[in-house]
């Protein structure tokens, strides 16, 4: 017998993603759902599906399942849209809301206007400059240092996230071939995890111009994560202060390094595409 | 003053549009729409916008917008799925509607199971072997006529279903490097207004698995009236029967060459993919 499931399809920054209130529509399946319904032509079409749901630990749980069917730690660009939908959908009333996700409990602060929410900041946590079991330097560390590849020099700095970033400033973000070097680069003896990997120009107006190569995705739209990387390694490298914009294809996110606590804090748009109903 | 639509994702063969009952809901500016509901990531995401509405002429109409905001004169697999929007959301109790198009008024006879559309055949007209405009040869013909290309020859059979297809019979289709040749054969001289092309091979079961390369569009996973033709050009070339069924890679279609009235009939099955609420 079929059941009809109610989703609400959102994005920021170009990420998106079928949500789920899993309270009222408990998904059995969930690698085998967003597997079926991320698809392109046959079902709903997504980068994935995210999971909401209650948690002993924090206000509200997230999971998130790529469209490959594998499960995600963690995606700013998400847990954004998380506040928007359940603030929007009065699950909360808190401006303030606590973020079960599989790396750790995540702070969200919303920002809204005539009752709904249009952006949201999203803590990010502290950035490790240091990170031997992922840069294979002697200290662990990268800060604007040559790495040559097919003879050309790139000058790098690190950055994990979580997850690893090099970062690349550039003068004219035109002249880089991301589909020729971004894998070159992911795959650098250098980095035994493989790394992301970020190409920023400083604009006349200061903000940074990105283009993101994913690890084990190729070319997107937008990473959260990469950044945050990016501001961090621009501030780093003096070229911007501790709050910058970060101007990618899918959007501009704000980034804001704060002193006081070290974390980086992650602001941008959600937006609601629309909601829909469909037999699982 | 924001407006809430509904809407439905069909698809038919893997071609997956939006559709809008305009009687319900008007739709201002159809290609502005059309291109933005169709982006992947920050709209629906479809490969077009479908809008039925009331017609002086038939039981219905049918105006079909591409993603890229062009309108389309017809497609096969979207008359298909208004069979099956029309008669499930009971705007109709006939199983066999007429559907008022751009290029004439189509009829479609509809399956139904448990009192829901599950396949609808559509009358595809009849085909036309000659067409001086479309085929640059002394007769307006093609069957089974050598092409040259690169060095390489292959034997081509000319279908007109309204658009021109150039349909070539193969002993392997693995054998086809289709991003590579397709472009050579859409621009041959041969044909004056570009040609669609299709590549076939007869399987041990009798059926046609085709690969479709689209005149303006490439690689798609599957196309209406290329398989009308493919089946006609079987037909013309002793490999099938009148009834065939042609395998793509967005599915199967089942094609008959009725001998009575020389008209191609396609069926197929369409799926309702989920219906949905967007504001505009």
């Amino acid at each position: 017998m079929a059941t009809t499931i109610k989703f609400t399809k959102m994005q920021g920054a170009g990420n998106d993603y079928i949500y789920i209130n899993t309270l009222e529509y408990p998904i059995a399946d969930p690698v085998k759902t967003s597997i079926k319904w991320s698809s392109y032509h046959t079902g709903i079409g997504s980068d994935g599906l995210v999971l909401i749901g209650k948690s002993a630990l924090a206000d509200f749980s997230m999971r998130i399942f790529n469209a490959d069917g594998s499960e995600a730690m963690m995606c700013g660009n998400a847990s954004r849209c998380i506040g928007k939908y359940v603030y929007d959908n009065k699950l909360t009333q808190k401006e303030v809301i606590t973020l079960e996700t599989l790396s750790g409990i995540k702070i969200l602060k919303l920002h809204t206007e005539n009752g709904l929410v249009e952006e949201v900041t999203v803590d990010m946590d502290l950035p490790l400059l240091a990170n031997s079991s992922q840069i294979n330097t002697p200290d662990g560390k990268m800060l604007a240092k040559t790495i040559t590849v097919d003879g050309k020099e790139y000058k790098g700095t690190f950055v994990c996230m979580g997850n690893p970033h090099l970062v690349i400033f550039i003068d004219d973000i035109k002249d880089v071939n991301l589909p020729a070097i971004g894998p070159k680069l992911e795959n650098h003896p250098l980095f035994p995890e493989r790394t992301n990997v970020e190409f920023a120009e400083v604009l006349p107006d200061g903000s940074l111009r990105m283009r993101v190569w994913e690890r084990g995705s190729g070319i997107t739209m937008a990473c959260g994560t990469g950044a945050c990387a990016t501001a961090v390694a621009a501030y780093l490298n003096h070229k911007t202060g501790r709050k910058s914009r970060v101007r990618m294809d899918g959007g501009d996110l704000q980034i804001h390094w704060n002193e006081k606590d070290g974390h980086v804090y992650m602001t941008g748009p959600v937006v609601k595409v629309f909601d829909g109903e469909i037999e699982i």
